[in-house]
């Protein structure tokens, strides 16, 4: 093997080069199950919203290793003992931590596999992927489900200042191009320091996280909830529900095979677990799904072909937004206004004028706070260490009612 | 109609923002044959080797329009008398100069449709659009064929240095991340200049053209041209031509109807130009292709099964690169290497392992060329501006000779 | 006259180029008074803690002339009427708005000069110059003091969301390359709009304002207010303030005969508004003090001289910052300790020890509060208006307490 | 010592962050000596021609210390052995590899000493350091002088791809604005490898290379030898001309003890090499040289006064420039031409009026060659490894005439 081929590099534009050694790395990055990944976007159909908003969860499965790398450095600097095998642990189990999402990630989380969560599915991949490769992600395994002794490893991996999303949220605000959401990961990562096996921020770091919580929660409101992102998705969403109905139903529907095992059945993760199933999921992505709605604009069920046609060419339900909810009585008022013009039966119009609400708290305490370690060797929760910035005022969960029809 | 109404902001990752005026322009942009390109990837499958580049014709449409304003405005500040009705035809000139694109542009240009390349198909998408819009686009029909009055209007559409090239070289830099390729776009728009009806370079620009010279020639061996992205796109054209031939045959394939449509026939200028023909290819897109890809893995033709997981899994024909011709004997020896462990037919050999040859010249004085203006008046070509750089050296062409096999 | 020369185009590395037309800006440029702010940094001592923060006045007002030309296109695409004249005059407001600084900016604002500040130094110049350039400067001198009809035209100049600030604050985070403190410039003023004579932000600009006001109150701690950096210009202060008391005793210092005249007086606005007195004034920069500082080092003044060897060294006083006053049993036991290690008198002893207070509100609604105007019409405050971040929060003054010490 | 200082973490808007181990590097770099760079502008008097050019030789030593770090890190993943002292040495000797530039860096290189240039005063004071620190630079100057066994380590810190030339192109383009000149840095350092002791470059490099050379030759025509910059510069040396030629001559002149050393003495190596000139030397920076500059306006030498006030005010001499030498006839012509209107004797019209020749070759393969390390194990200087860009024609030295004169 010449020196070429010690290491790959890969060109990215959010923070230059990746590089990646040869091994069991670069093996998985190989295997059909991950490269899967490079069709399914990362952000489903915000590119509607955002047009550049493309990249895939292939690209930020690789960028969220790179922070590793770097993570993985400034701890090793400080003196922090970390192995060679512990690091490919940790190297493996962030490159995988998303491969169980399914086609257009979060839009469709339960639309193909019912009572599992894309967590749980990223579980039955690792296992599968473990059987392949001899064992090689037992410590990946054991680090991704907080088994393994030292602790601060799976806070690397899933913690409110994880590799996840740190990529993701600059890598995210890179391709919609809003600028407000950019995040100084490097910086943070600068400022990592190890506290009772915690990941925790040092003093001089206080408003580099301030930043990133602001940014956080812009990019929320700004692109994960717009509401024509949410529009589209919901949209997306029933029709995927009405496909199944119809399948189920009997109907014939232009459909893949893999997708027809999804819709015409319900799967949960007892099913999903056997390896045949789980493979049939791998071979979804948001091509088949795009390429049957396309399709189904043809279809002979009205309401399956107008929800197709309005996802295909553009023209999105509306939205109106609520700090309270919607009141039933306004939603049947909608649905039966808009029946006739329409033409669906009024049980079919749930498919076209509906409710839903999101909630987003910037900060969570709760789950896992940030901990500032001042020079004296104290440790405070970021809401406390921040005199200036009301933190705790973004700790507050924040919800919002969305009543979407095709007009008003 | 209220004040928020009179334009649109769109977030741009490339220039932050573009701005377009309600009227025609988003009208078009609108229409479904326009929303398709969000479809089609702008440098097909190179997203295989720069993960970063899921582009797409769209966004590249919207960004060189972005650029002919900024055109405009610099020939309107140094006095150039330009028309409301001309600004507006050369901006829908160049939002549509890629409209007649198909599924992974450039890599399936000629699969799908024969004897017409892009432009040919663009020309009937505008005139299509042209009887759907009441005539509104005549003067961007006029400019687009250059038959315009203002010839200078149609060189910024198509030339040397139009829009198109200046966005695409900085948009494909951005996203693949390959920095080499960056284009000062805005400093070549503030140093055009008229002369003779044409676009010319103020003398202090001579060295953002060389740069952009360079930047392209670049961008051509690094990106257009890589051996791997070539693989991949030759691969991919391979099985549109194997999966043509099984449907001529009769033979049953999983296939969406638009796709049926033409690889059952051999659609020309001629039948393209049918409306019923043209709004079946504007149906089609990278998603119906890459979804019957993934299909025929499963396929009973044992060619189009290998072809189609080579692509899917991303195991791609190796390459070797020669700057002369391939022998013919060395082909066929590889051939017939080969075809036992392919299990193929011999003369299905040639869908594995064929050779192909590329050619660029970074500048191209035959074609259109760059002139410099300077103090003086005097116009150069930039060949013989360039006192330093001895850019007569890259208007050679260089071709370079390819040969494709799983293995060598 | 050629084309060429018909505007002048300026690199800048935060907005790419700069474009200004021959005439008035131009000349106004060319004179010393304002060639001298290229000697005058922006940030003053700030480089020793930032190494990049060389930048300077001069550079920060074409900036914001830049953003001044942004800000009237916006308007104007919306129809608003100004004048060819009004923006003349509004553009030269901003190009001279802090043309009344002196060396090292804020640092030295009240050592050269008593009872006026450096807006009212600049009142003065701007009557000077209107005198030089007979009368081209009326309309800028009524915008500037807020004395002309359209008042939207003052709040582009001084406001909340003026050019100032909105260049200052892109302009620092660039060259300090503090990243948390980018401010999105370019769509905040996209987002303007004017009601009742006021620049107003439309709604959809509400998340780009709230980042605004976070990046400016993370530029204030972590740059404006840095401990070292105000330990520094402090030091500064006091070196000037020795040497003054020195050469009013007439001591015998090295010393520039223009600075001489303002050590050795106390000149306030009276003084200052001689046109004599003015003109010496504009021939101070950042080079005569640090020269004259170099020089003082081997000053026979033992407090001179050491807390000049401090700056040039580099071996700044120590800073203790907290949310209380310090005593004075503190500071006068500091004192006491330090004296003798010093080797100077007690009474000059308030050169080495001594306590200052700085106070911060991000966003202060009762100077100038930032309206957000809804589609609906209505004008809210930000403060109201955002109904997620507590910015009321961030309108509490914060004032913090340093004490300076050689060591504690 | 708490574990915040381990290590120094300094914002740099080019690279982000430095950071930098306690130890001899962060000693050294608080030693007079090396803040004195903080003084320096990298780029003289550029700032005149691109306003945002303030960047300093304490900048650049820091950057390029920087890319050291990224160098060796790039060495030892290839399994290349370098010691810790190594790693040190290597360190030391890029960080002081510019510490003896005086003013204004090129501009007066031979203005304050005669017959040595920058490279011999560094020497010098690389010497007088390893005194101060007790021959802790013994390593680092074997290195500098490239009398250290391994020779790589020497071509990191000077050969046509070093540390000290990959810093100033990219800082130098940032700071100016001249995107045409950046430098992918990172590509470069990661395209390392080392054959026969010397730092070649990997085959999939050869982009970057060919891209490196052009930036480098845009550089200097569009800053580096920029006319207006050069018109400045060469003021500034017939400044310190005629004020030495005064010193000499007995005229009393207002100058800092320093300066007047070294312009009424004739400062050679040997003089310098006495560590109290030496030190002397080391409190010159731009600070004495433009306040002097700025007192000469008064002076009562009309020469001098004179070309002060053209440099204070930017009046700076206009230029000519040929292919071909001017002749002594056209420059005595335009010195007649002009001596009654400027009020100076003949003989001081050298002063005003005078002819230098520049000379760059983008690439020298006669100096250090660049040489492509090819998969095969080949080795080929970039000329013949480059087959389309003719790499050959930029070796081509390009000689330019300048013609200098207050008016023509």
């Amino acid at each position: 093997m010449n020196k070429d081929q010690v290491s790959k590099i890969i060109n990215d534009p959010v923070y230059g080069f990746i590089t990646l050694n040869k091994g069991i790395l670069l093996n998985i990055i190989d295997h059909p199950f991950f490269q899967r990944l490079s069709r399914i976007k990362q952000l489903g159909l915000t590119y509607l919203v955002y047009p550049g908003a493309h990249h895939t969860r292939f690209h930020h499965a690789l960028g969220a290793t790179y922070l590793m790398k770097q993570a993985l450095q400034t701890l090793k600097e400080q003196g922090k003992d970390i192995s060679p095998e512990e690091e490919t642990g940790v190297l493996l189990a962030i490159l995988l931590h998303d491969i169980g999402h399914g086609p257009f990630s979060h839009a469709l989380e339960n639309s193909f596999v019912k009572n599992i969560n894309h967590e749980g599915v990223s579980q039955l991949f690792f296992n599968e992927l473990n059987d392949v490769f001899g064992g090689a992600l037992d410590d990946a395994i054991a680090i991704f489900n907080d088994n393994y002794p030292k602790k601060f490893l799976h806070r690397l991996v899933s913690s409110q200042l994880d590799m996840d999303r740190l990529d993701y949220l600059k890598r995210d605000s890179f391709f919609t191009g809003v600028s407000e959401g950019v995040v100084s990961n490097e910086r943070i990562i600068k400022m990592f320091a190890i506290s009772n096996d915690e990941i925790v921020i040092k003093e001089k770091g206080i408003y580099s996280i301030e930043k990133f919580i602001i940014a956080r929660r812009l990019m929320y409101w700004q692109v994960y909830l717009h509401k024509t992102v949410l529009s589209a998705e919901f949209l997306l969403e029933k029709i995927i529900l009405r496909a199944s109905s119809l399948l189920k139903a009997g109907e014939n529907l232009f459909v893949t095979d893999a997708i027809k095992l999804f819709l015409s059945n319900d799967i949960d993760e007892n099913k999903l677990s056997e390896s045949s199933v789980l493979k049939s999921f791998a071979s979804l992505d948001d091509y088949d799904v795009l390429s049957c709605v396309k399709n189904w604009v043809f279809s002979s069920d009205k309401v399956l072909c107008k929800l197709c046609e309005m996802l295909v060419n553009r023209t999105l339900p509306k939205v109106r937004i609520s700090s309270t909810p919607f009141s039933k009585q306004e939603i049947t008022d909608l649905r039966n206004k808009h029946q006739k013009k329409l033409g669906v039966n009024t049980n079919d119009m749930e498919y076209f004028v509906f409710s839903e609400d999101m909630e987003n708290n910037a900060y969570n305490p709760k789950k896992d706070e940030i901990k500032i370690l001042f020079r004296d060797g104290t440790l405070k929760d970021i809401m406390d260490a921040s005199d200036n910035l009301n933190i705790r005022a973004l700790s507050n969960t924040v919800k919002k009612y969305y009543l979407f029809a095709p007009y008003f």
